[in-house]
């Protein structure tokens, strides 16, 4: 089935019915996306104000086989948000359907359009003297639509889980363009299949989410923070069950960091203070958030002095104000700013079973090694099993002399993956630039069992073409 | 389209590829659920062993378009597990699959395959130092496919949620008899639409569960129990409220209970022992779990004199020693069974808003009220806006005499329910019990997908037909 393009007859069709600022011509930031690797074709960008101009739009879409293009944040990083090729789409932003229509503290629920920006929801459940806990690099700009849309991860997802289980309800608009209400701020519903996971993951490609009911969380009492050297990723893990078995769910974060990374920070961004004298090769950083009654600094001196005892740490700083919290978060957060700087051969979100971490880092590095010479900074989201695993060009080297090992690196620590009962996208998704690592590493059952429902849900291939699986259109693959 | 009987042809071919004992004439309790609403339709009871013979059942099935009502501990409460009518089915039964196949403590992981039995599963974490939460009364029959395939709840679910929030990765045949191998020990894995979450709660009607691999928590350094006596169910959310912000997630169950749930112990269950001299009108069980540090009992002692000075409570007990934790879970563990003893007219699953909760018990009994007099045992997990909510004879009634008000009974409430935007089936599922009431109450645009999904994954309509959607055999409804 071949799409059509958005072009100025379906425009004028859509003018008929919805008012005269909702269209206008794509380009610019809603054709990018943020590492450059694919440009959007230019098509019709539409920003519906509700859930019923949604609707309109993608029911006039689904009349005329029109591709539609869900855009919220523009910050995912696997080209979801970006149609390269095919007949022009009608880009669908939310960034007009913003509003946090209700925060309740009592129920412990925030009701947001898609297109809020994660940071006001943070914002708005903080002023309420709560807690959303979903927190990202790109929080100043990612929507919350797009979060969910693509299951967003993050660094509390340890303690609180993904943007999934962040999630009580979706308003949104299916492939037909109807509308389903399933904005319940319910916590125990057992009422039929579980559309709302179905939607959350799916990449806009089984329907637009509009609006969703989210959990909100009491704000721990007292936060610490602290940066613990560690001798091995093995160490780390060890450090991670210690931590737990001393604070249960109080560990919110458990971030793994290589020295590779604060060197990098030293090459490209040195007003970042680092926390450390020498920049040590491993290190983690470990946030805690406990309950009244508890000291988190107490309770983090504690477990260094347990973990020095162990052999699991070598030394280590624990932030004895906010200033200092923000100082060791910073290392972290400006990590990807240092990787996108640095340029990288090749970057991987991945993730294997907690127990096989140590294991896939080392045989990473062998992997890597037997391609060539390269710097691999390794850092992320250790207590998910949660890598992003960076492969750079030597110091003086460029990224475009490395062209030809880009694609054998990536076969090799997916291959490597694999092996381990990884995935090959933890937290980022598959958007365009994974369609064909999913067919190769996917289940061939679960990859029929998803076009099977691609096709009932959307049998003219409408939504999102190309993004997750491959689409009649021809528009997968990069 | 219409099915085809489980009958002596079908069995003989079965036969072939499958070892002699596997396949036997259903008959006892395969044919009974706990309320006696439903008596199964006999047919083929199979007893597979392993995955590949589940596999081979079910491809012979969909070849012979022959039904499949898969059976787990046979806990279910609104028919899912009994076919009442149409042509005789294939009951598969999980009950030799039933083993552990993992415990990873390390990982906080535990694979097991849909035949354990829930109390063997949370036995095994234990014996690893680690807590599996699932909780229900049946715990010592259900099994944990059905517990997934029904998204079980229970006591613990406002902390550490449903059976779906429990699960990281599955096992299971779909329709076509196919195996998907989605047993993921991933805490983070972004490939592709969540299929896992797509059969947990479809109760074996998209395919059957073979294998789960679960998510386990530490155990909680030190556990607290109290009782406490509460003016009415707004005060009892507000003593939420106030716990939560004293001691966080620590709160793992928080239940409301009636005084006429404390006088059907006293009248058919004279040896469970009774908190208080006289029965109040409402009261609380707290159960809390804290981390090293904290005492629970001065946790609970704070609390309850906080509670004291806001006029959130009146009375109160905490439990001293284990003897006296389990005698209050054990009143409260009785209600079911003491609910059963009485006989109830009718009895309900729902579940509102948090904030919408005191409305639905006060305008609740109002609606009961017009319809006739009868007892009202309204009783559950008030922290999750899940109450259990049963109407019964007064004294010396028979439930026999009230035949008829049941359906307006069962309509007025629901109808309630449904305008407070809650749900008539908050954790027992639709079964064959709701199947018209979701038709009702459901939205439309969800019921539409929902049909799509299932006709796209299974097209003959073989699996565990008549259970959620009305199938082609017409065997819905009751």
């Amino acid at each position: 089935m071949t799409l059509n393009p958005a072009d100025d007859a379906f425009a004028a069709q859509l003018r008929e019915t919805l008012p005269d600022d909702v269209l206008r011509p794509a380009e610019g930031r809603y054709l990018e996306e943020p590492r450059g690797l694919y440009h959007g074709r230019s098509g019709l960008l539409a920003l519906p104000r509700s859930v019923e101009e949604v609707s309109r739009l993608v029911a006039a879409a689904q009349a005329a086989r029109v591709g539609v293009v869900p855009f919220g944040g523009g910050t995912g990083l696997v080209g979801g948000q970006t149609l390269p090729e095919g007949p022009a789409p009608l880009i669908l932003s939310l960034e007009r359907m913003n509003a946090i229509r209700a925060v309740l503290p009592s129920e412990n629920v925030l009701v947001a359009e898609a297109g809020a920006i994660l940071a006001d929801v943070q914002a708005a459940a903080a002023s309420a003297g709560r807690l959303f806990p979903l927190s990202l690099a790109s929080e100043g700009s990612a929507r919350i639509g797009g979060t969910l849309a693509t299951n967003a991860g993050g660094v509390n997802v340890l303690r609180y889980g993904n943007a999934r289980d962040l999630c009580l309800g979706l308003e949104a608009v299916l492939p037909d363009g109807r509308i389903w209400n399933g904005l319940t701020r319910l916590r125990k519903d057992n009422t039929g299949y579980d559309l709302r996971n179905l939607l959350i993951g799916a990449e806009g490609t089984l329907g637009v989410i509009t609006a969703a009911a989210l959990k909100l969380w009491p704000v721990p009492a007292r936060d610490g923070t602290a940066m613990i050297v560690v001798p091995s990723p093995r160490a780390a893990l060890d450090l991670l069950s210690l931590a737990r078995e001393r604070m249960g769910e109080g560990v919110s974060a458990f971030e793994l960091i290589h020295r590779q990374g604060l060197l990098f920070l030293t090459e490209v961004l040195p007003d970042v203070r680092q926390p450390f004298a020498t920049p040590p090769e491993w290190c983690v950083l470990i946030e805690v958030g406990l309950a009244r009654g508890l000291d988190p600094s107490e309770a983090l001196q504690s477990l260094f002095a347990e973990a020095l005892d162990a052999g699991l740490a070598s030394d280590g700083l624990i932030a004895q104000s906010q200033a200092q919290r923000d100082a060791f978060w910073s290392v972290r957060e400006h990590l990807p700013e240092a990787n996108r700087r640095i340029g990288s051969v090749s970057s991987h979100d991945i993730s294997v079973p907690l127990g096989a971490l140590p294991e896939f880092i080392e045989r990473g590095a062998d992997e890597v090694g037997r391609i060539g010479r390269f710097r691999i900074n390794c850092f992320g989201h250790v207590g998910d099993g949660n890598l992003h695993y960076n492969v750079f060009p030597m110091p003086g080297g460029d990224r475009a002399d490395h062209a030809r090992e880009r694609e054998p690196i990536k076969r090799a620590l997916h291959d490597l993956v694999d092996s381990l009962d990884g995935s090959i996208s933890a937290e980022h998704g598959i958007g365009r630039m994974k369609v064909e690592d999913l067919e190769r590493y996917g289940d061939a059952v679960k990859l029929d069992a998803m076009r099977a429902i691609k096709a009932a849900l959307d049998p003219a291939g409408i939504m999102n073409p190309g993004a997750v699986l491959r689409g009649a259109a021809g528009a997968s693959g990069s």
